[in-house]
Formats: C-alpha cells, sequence, structure tokens
C-alpha cells in the first residue's frame, strides 16, 4: 500500500485535540511528477496521482490539442528504459499520421514546461490565443434534470480513495440515464478530467456526445475547455463555476450546472438540454 | 460590481429544485487571464482573480525563483500602453540587480508558457529537477497549538467573496500570536499564496521567519514550495496534504498541520516548533 503505484501512502502523523491525542498511522493520497514524452523527447511533466496514466496522458494531450482524436495515438507506454530509475513515472507516447507531422512544432513550443494541473492552457502564447476555435456543441440527446441532480453524488460514491485520504479530486463520466461510464481520482482535479477522458479515447469513444461530466469540486475555464474538446455537453459540478467557465460553457454550447446537491442546482448555460427545460431565457453573459 | 476589475461578477441563473425554482441574479467568482510580462516581454499567464495583481506577479516570481527578494524587484506596475485593450490584464515586471542579469535566460526557458494555476513548478525541465537546493528552515519562536489550530477559521471568517459565490480559495499570513498579517482569495488556491507572498515582498518582511501560513483546501507539493521560498516555518491546512507535500515539508523543515478544524488537527511534521510539543516522535516519511 505504500508503494509508489498506489493512490495513497501510510503516513504517521501526531493527532491533536480530536479522535484522541498522540502518534497514530494515517494515509495520504500519493503525488508524484509523471514526464510525458513525446517521441522520445520531454513534453510536459504533471503532477499526479499514480494510475491509469496512459489515459491522464492521452486526456492531456487531446486538452493540449497535440492531438485531436485516437486516430493520432500510436503508442502510449510506460517507460521500459531497463536503466531508468522511475519507469514508473515516465508515459511514452508516440503519434501516427498528421499530429505525428506536427509533433517538432508542439515539443519546440512547449519546451521545458512542468505543470502541476494538467492544465489545458500550457503553451498558449497570448491571452488573445486562449479561446478556442473548436465549434459550439450541437443539442443531441436531452438529460433529465433529475437524473443530472444525482450525478455528483453517484461519483462521491464511487471514491474509494478520498475516503481513506480526503484528498483526491474526483471526475466521473455518465451515460445520460445516469450510468456511469467509467471515473477516476487525482490530487489534480484537471488530472481526474484527463483520466476519464482518456480511457474513453482508449475505447475510441470520443467525442463524447450524450454523455455527463460530474465533477467534486469547482468549476473553471479549463475543466470546460476540456470537455469542450472531448465533445462532452453537460458539466454537473458540486461546487461554484468561475465567471469565465460560464463564458466559455455558453459559446461552447455545453450546459453547465454548479451547486449540484441536496437535489437542487444552479443552471448556467442552455438550459435546452435538460428535461424539463427549467427555462428557455438564460441570457447571455454580460461581455 | 460586474466590471472586470471586481472579484466577482453578476449572473443569471435558473435555480431548480432548491431555493425556490426560476430564474434568478447570483454572482460568480471572477476569472480573467493575467499576463505577467519580463522586461517587455510576455514571460506567463496566470488564470487568476482580479485584484492584487502586483503581488500575485511578485509572488509568482518568487516562487518561480526568477528573484530571490524584493531586492530583485524594480518596478512592477499593470501595463499602461494607451492602445493595449486589457490592461488590467497585464502586469510589467523590471528586475534589478542580479536578477536582471539571468532574466534572459528565464525568458528562454519560458517561452510561451500560460498556467492556471500559478504552481511554482512551470519551467523545470525534469522529474529530478523539481526539488529545491534551499535550505531547510531554522526552528525560531515556536507556536501554540492552540493558535495554530484557530487560524482557518479565523482566515475563513475573512473570506468575503467567498460567501457571496462560494468559489474563491483563500490564504493567509499570521503571525505566531495568531493576528492576520494579510490575506488574500483567489479562483486559484495557489495564486492565492503567491498574493499573500507577493504583498510581503513588497513590505520587505520576506524570508517570513515566525509567521504560519493558512490555506482553505489541501496542501500540495507546491504550496510547501512556494512556502519554504518565502521562508514560512508553519503551513496549516483545512484539508488533506499530499504524499508529496508531506515529504517536502520534511525536508525543508516546515511544521505541517493538516485537517484543521473542529479546534483539532493532524501533524505531519516537524513538533518541535509546537507549544506544547504534542510529540518529539515524527519518523521520516517513507523513502
Amino acid at each position: 500500500m505504500s508503494d509508489s503505484f498506489s493512490p495513497f501512502r501510510r503516513v504517521q502523523v501526531v493527532r491533536v485535540g480530536r479522535r484522541g491525542e498522540g502518534p497514530a498511522d494515517d494515509v495520504a493520497a500519493t503525488e508524484e511528477p509523471l514526464e510525458i514524452r513525446l517521441h522520445g523527447k520531454p513534453f510536459a511533466v504533471i503532477m499526479r496521482t499514480p494510475g491509469s496514466d496512459r489515459e491522464l496522458a492521452a486526456g492531456f494531450l487531446l486538452s493540449e490539442q497535440v492531438i485531436r482524436s485516437a486516430d493520432d495515438l500510436g503508442a502510449v507506454e510506460h517507460c521500459r528504459h531497463p536503466d531508468h530509475p522511475n519507469v514508473h513515472n515516465v508515459v511514452d507516447v508516440y503519434l501516427i499520421g498528421d499530429a505525428a507531422s506536427t509533433i517538432a512544432g508542439h515539443l519546440e513550443e512547449r519546451r521545458n514546461i512542468t505543470t502541476s494541473s494538467s492544465c489545458g492552457l500550457c503553451g498558449r502564447v497570448t491571452i488573445e490565443s486562449l479561446r478556442s476555435n473548436a465549434m459550439p456543441l450541437p443539442v443531441g440527446d436531452r438529460i433529465q434534470a433529475k437524473v443530472a441532480s444525482g450525478l455528483p453524488e453517484s461519483l462521491r460514491g464511487r471514491q474509494a480513495v478520498f475516503d481513506e485520504t480526503g484528498g483526491l479530486h474526483a471526475a466521473g463520466l455518465f451515460t445520460f440515464d445516469g450510468q456511469c461510464r467509467h471515473s477516476a481520482e487525482d490530487v489534480g482535479r484537471h488530472n481526474a478530467v484527463d483520466k476519464v477522458i482518456g480511457a474513453m479515447l482508449f475505447e475510441n469513444r470520443v467525442p463524447l456526445s450524450d454523455h455527463a461530466l460530474a465533477v467534486i469540486g469547482r468549476t473553471s475555464f479549463e475543466i470546460i475547455q476540456k470537455a469542450w474538446f472531448a465533445g462532452i455537453p453537460v458539466v454537473c459540478a458540486v461546487s461554484a463555476p468561475s465567471s469565465l467557465a460560464i463564458e466559455l460553457a455558453h459559446e461552447a454550447g455545453i450546459t453547465l450546472l454548479g451547486f449540484v446537491r441536496d437535489g437542487g442546482f444552479n443552471l448556467y448555460t442552455h438550459a435546452e438540454r435538460l428535461i424539463p427545460n427549467p427555462s428557455s431565457l438564460i441570457p447571455n453573459p454580460e461581455p
């Protein structure tokens, strides 16, 4: 349980003023750096919780728009170099097709970058370039509001490591009838989303139309950006969205729910994907 | 309240199943990109909540080790270019002394980097280089355990915007007798820490020996790294630390408290700075 591959590690603490005093054994969520290499060259280092590293790498590369679909992915494997001391912390990625031909530019752009958050923004040069050129997601199937309002609670029920450590974020992908397709935990909330999306890439299910992403926590610009690039039209979060998350969700055609708890929620954008449609009158966010 | 400089913005929501149904006015924490320029050249873009931008820039540069102290800071000002459309989202920094002479290297290293999290890791090339060469913080004054256990609650009492939006992280710097020296809120928890440290840089109070940092949330590697570079020997967090945060706190000589709530806490490292010392026997973390 305390090896490098475990999502949590044994630690020794001293409890003060609660649950009895004195030394005690406890567990902490594992955080370790993962190096992602493209064609053998360092591309990014992400602080993450070990587990689903291949999925994290794939999802991260989609968020970075280095790849556009599973068709761009050749091999995604842990490093096998016999002399490398931390092969479990290195994932080698090889691209194919169009993605492979533009790799030199990505490597040049992202040279020497380390990120702590799998943020989906690294590598952008200017404020203006933060926006995406992706098309707004179309309205396909719709989701019952009652189903959407239960997704974060359903996700929380799957959070095995959080129960142990209290230290992990979670993300889950659900069908519109509330079935959990995949979920992941990580010290970084962006990582948890990338792991889920990466798993779906390997199953060749991206774009994920008619799916909803649930996150335990807040919604930032990057969470919406990741959902957009993966084609996920509904995002449900336990906590508050930022102003830019709301603006981007509006632009992306994403139905954004926040404060999803106790059977209710706040709806910020694109009511038309909910049944019943709680309002056809959500105005544009202020410019 | 809805201008670009406000920490929150008016948004329109539809409330479903809670607090009454239907459209309502609400507020969301503002998230906007801040571009930090070094000597007129783009250095980093950080997604942040507007406010204390100069402090954020200064604290970020300390976390990045571009500067080592306030002595390295020349001018830190919002862009004044009359033709720039978003001058409130650009901070120009000019360094002096040794820091200025190494600036070309930093610009080359960090070229084209955007970060969402003010993470203190960006720009590192390899996993091995993540560790710092800083010296462990010495034990100077000690802090009453009872004072330390009350700091997050004291910080929460100052969180004006959180009460409005539920969307902001907070960090606060306290003296060992529990007086709040400075606090900040931000959509990014690393930003909140950088804003506090940056404010202290401008007051020429860094290194911040005999101070404690309180954060609402979890403690990651980067939070401990930022505290270390600022010389803050005590970190108190409401939630759990990661395994790497514990390891780094041990190495840095930082007293790390987690789950600081309801009058109690878990002590992870360096008990010798607490009064009464709850234990002299906190073992090294497992390698």
